[in-house]
């Protein structure tokens, strides 16, 4: 006798396995989680693969988001600690790691993280050949170079999210002094994600007015009008909102579903990640920091050549150096 | 040495050839241009290719969208008569065909729009044999099976328009008499599109409420408060804004947006649109009507098995026979 | 000397002291976190406001949110403790209260919140005497009582979320049966929300196909194919979900969402919402449950009359009972 | 006995006559229904009326996008050709006009377009006395000044589209040639609406990178590089379209829509739009030209001060003079 459901539905065929534009995001803490419910809200995705360690917490976070999807366009949901429900994404999306304690440094993580990317990287990769990988754990420019080297992936399909909050967070600050929108706003760090950021104050402008016009000392030593605080209010924010509510989450989660949009949809925004910058401003170590890149479905498309002073250089070579001499010593 | 762009950009990659989600729309008349604006505005696809037979209305409209997406997600815009340009499309939305004059009923138009869709569809098929087509042409039940037996295509994958929209003008209108949102009145026409179409009465509900069980006349002929005044109203829609305003756009172009979004997100909505129905309800002829239908990434995925009376299967079987009838007359 | 904004900016006029669509948000806990980031992320309102009792908490929270309007339409974020920070909303949403515990009744919770309430709810009207109050912490139908009581606002301005999330998670639960789109399965969960809500299956369908009809027996204790394991299913889903990750968020988060959309578009969308039903299905006590209701922006417009069978009523006069008496014991 | 209606409905209040973010749009062409469309879809207002002189026209695009409210929020629209329908507008949109022929300069349209404002602006502004304006009728600048004039209304309360279309041109055509989406280019184009708009090449940038910066002679008259030929194309592109497809539609309209954003939003973004800049730029005369202006709920907020070049400023001063001189001889 006919099930109930079958009297309702005449069935035609099955539908697809897994569908055209899947995304898998690795770590079910507060980054992924926000991630996951911008990725499902904005509509960008068919198909999103939550995997992780606990698989309670992983099936309360699914079940939490499936309840929500009356309102929304569906999306198929799953979740779990077994890889091979990643299988065929076209994005996979690292936000697994230990998280930065309050006064620790970025660099200090890296070690403890790269041993975790060990277990996740290969099996990612193994399950969708033909991913992107987006690397959110911290430190990132350092982990986005583990990623690329344990993934055998061609450089270009293996990106950091870095700077691209940093920048945000800039043009935030900047459009509460100037009393206009941020978006309005244009201005862009690069180099490593954290306290050795670069603001590119050259660029900084409103309407295509450049603020270094205005003003030129802003951003320099001899800058009375304090737009150096800004910056260094940037490099602040993550540990004073870590101090404040514990952890950073809206504003890194909603960033890194930005970059999901332009790669899933293939616009070719340009947004400051973390990419392969050796021969890119005079740098000569194999390392990954944030510039701003075109981004596409295959990954990155252009480097932004941005106009640097020798000044700006210099701090992209020293951090450079440093990130080099980390991952020479590290083991995986 | 260098050109502008080459300073500018250090090439990484070339970008994808083909996106992972291309829709290709035939005809740019009023309604495959609002279909155009609404996908693009709407996020949905990352390529649209815009076919026709006029170069100079084709490159006026691409150029028109294409000057609006400094306010949007960057979608690549293409337009011509060379049917290369839409290879690898997704998803086909045929529009075009001679339009229904003040007055035709849309069976009249048959002939003339098989003919044009021998000139296209071989060539949409030939460029993207794995895509779905989605007939918006009229008389819309006929061209979606001649658009299948000229596509060669599973019938799963050829898809008509169908009732889609008389059900939503069929919702707004019950919404203004109970003055609820559109979106929260339930409610399907079925059948053929136009004059035939059959609103299933059984199923008008707000909140689950049906409006059969607080009036069970309603629709029958012994209703005295004019809710048959609905229908009628819903098939003279067409026929009223033809005579308002020349042509039919909004509605139509925006509810076929809603079908892409089903397609190309495999969402699994319910939607009521023109499907094989042969063995369905009782018909035995094989022809496309609209009945509800879940979509996805490959298409028809089921049809639901609606409750119907016998009066309004007879409606269905006679509108198939009539159907048959014109199909087997038809020169293809 | 003009400083180097002055330079910048031509002033003309001061932006207006508070704009048109402004929300406020009472709580800044995981559940009016995820409110916050809904309406912001949807470009619902032009200005918000979260009000809480710890200083750090809320700037932190507030300094997250605002680091991602690079990335959106611009809006107003301010924070803090001062409710005159609220002045001149349109609609203050309340998550304030103690958690719902791992196994704690919803009921429990009652007194506690009162407390809690008493010190916010008089400040809110003080600041904003035309807005509409929409309660969101548990136990709900209780908590919107007492605000309705504290308000001294008219019923129909003081709104529970009550079982919306009820009702979306029992839409997902049959989707998932029926292998459909939740947004095309209508179902709807009425009364308290919790332990004693109430499925209307006379209501369930797909594409106004009853349930029902398909199978008599859906939802009654003669149910052999197990469909009141989806209502056992929801009542546990909260429950499960503290117990799997500690709180429940995505989905309340975003139900209420919806709900503000509704409020401050004026949409007329059918929401089951907490609303005094005192004369409604024959209940004679003064209490919240939440049945449809059709928002505006003046709040509840009508209560959809469903048709309950008398089992249904039953449980609705009888937790309308329950409630009566725990309120008529409430101290504030 | 009671009608259908009022058994499913139980009333509680009556809805609110104006809501609060309500938009008229005076006009029902290929611009303004552009305009309607994009506002309605984008969820930005909650009633939207259509102002015009043919009232078959009205009632057939009215009816037409009502049709399409079953896919999106609900919104209420009215039209006709009374202008009490405008009641309570936030927002007067005026697209009404002589449309620009082929080959026929803004310029001379204007007489013309003011007789037809004498019969609108004044009964707007009687219904809806706290509104903005904004002007989209061409020639825009002459208009904008002209609807100041009729309207009483303070100068920041009169806007006009200006040079936003032609700067979104501008970006797109820019981004064809860097091959970057055009919301990752910036750049400006000021002064006057039409063949007289004044690039302001200083400004264009990607990320910060300075057209100039690498090619000093972009833009200027040693330009072997074609650059100003993506000026000679904007300024042409209105021409064009017009030659190609009848009239443009698309991108002025949703350029226009955005416009309504953020002045609704109250979001302080900056848009290049039509203001009154006597006193800027060394502009003497009482004229509307467009510079980059902060928008929001009160209009016009800042103007930024470009830092243009002595060419530029003396395009805009010419500009200023020819616009004056013709307002001098305008009757109205």
């Amino acid at each position: 006798m006919a099930t109930t459901e079958a009297k309702l539905r005449k069935e035609i065929q099955n539908p697809v396995s897994h569908s055209g534009s899947k995304v898998t995001i690795v770590g079910a803490g507060q980054v992924g989680m926000v991630v996951a419910f911008s990725i499902i809200t904005q509509n960008i995705a068919s198909e999103l693969t939550l995997l992780g360690v606990t698989e309670d917490k992983l099936k309360g976070e699914m079940m939490d988001l499936q309840h929500g999807l009356a309102f929304l366009n569906n999306i198929k949901i799953t979740a779990g600690t077994d890889y091979a429900l990643s299988a065929g994404s076209k994005l996979c999306i690292l936000t697994a790691g230990a998280r930065q304690r309050e006064g620790e440094s970025r660099l200090d993580l890296v070690q403890r993280n790269a041993d975790i990317f060990k277990g996740v990287i290969p099996k990612l990769v193994q399950h969708s050949p033909d991913t992107i990988l987006l690397v959110v754990s911290n430190p990132v420019d350092l982990l986005t170079y583990v990623a690329w080297k344990l993934s055998g992936l061609p450089k270009e399909r293996v990106i950091g999210s870095g700077t691209n909050v940093d920048s945000s967070r800039f043009r935030f600050l900047l459009s509460e002094r100037f009393n206009v929108a941020p978006v309005s706003i244009h201005g862009w760090i690069i180099g490593e994600h954290g306290d050795s950021s670069v603001p590119v104050w050259s660029g900084v402008n409103v309407a295509g007015v450049r603020l270094r016009d205005l003003y030129p000392a802003a951003g320099t030593p001899a800058d009375v009008e304090g737009w150096n605080d800004i910056h260094r209010q940037v490099v602040q924010s993550a540990y004073e909102i870590i101090r404040l509510k514990g952890y950073t989450s809206w504003a890194i989660g909603l960033s890194v579903s930005m970059l999901a949009v332009a790669i899933l949809k293939n616009t070719r925004n340009v947004f400051a990640v973390s990419t392969f910058v050796q021969g890119t401003h005079g740098i000569e170590h194999p390392v990954f920091l944030s510039v701003p890149c075109v981004l596409g479905e295959n990954g990155i498309i252009n480097i932004i050549r941005q106009t640097l002073t020798e000044d700006e250089l210099d701090q992209l070579q020293k951090s450079a150096a440093t990130l080099n001499k980390i991952q020479s010593n590290l083991i995986f």
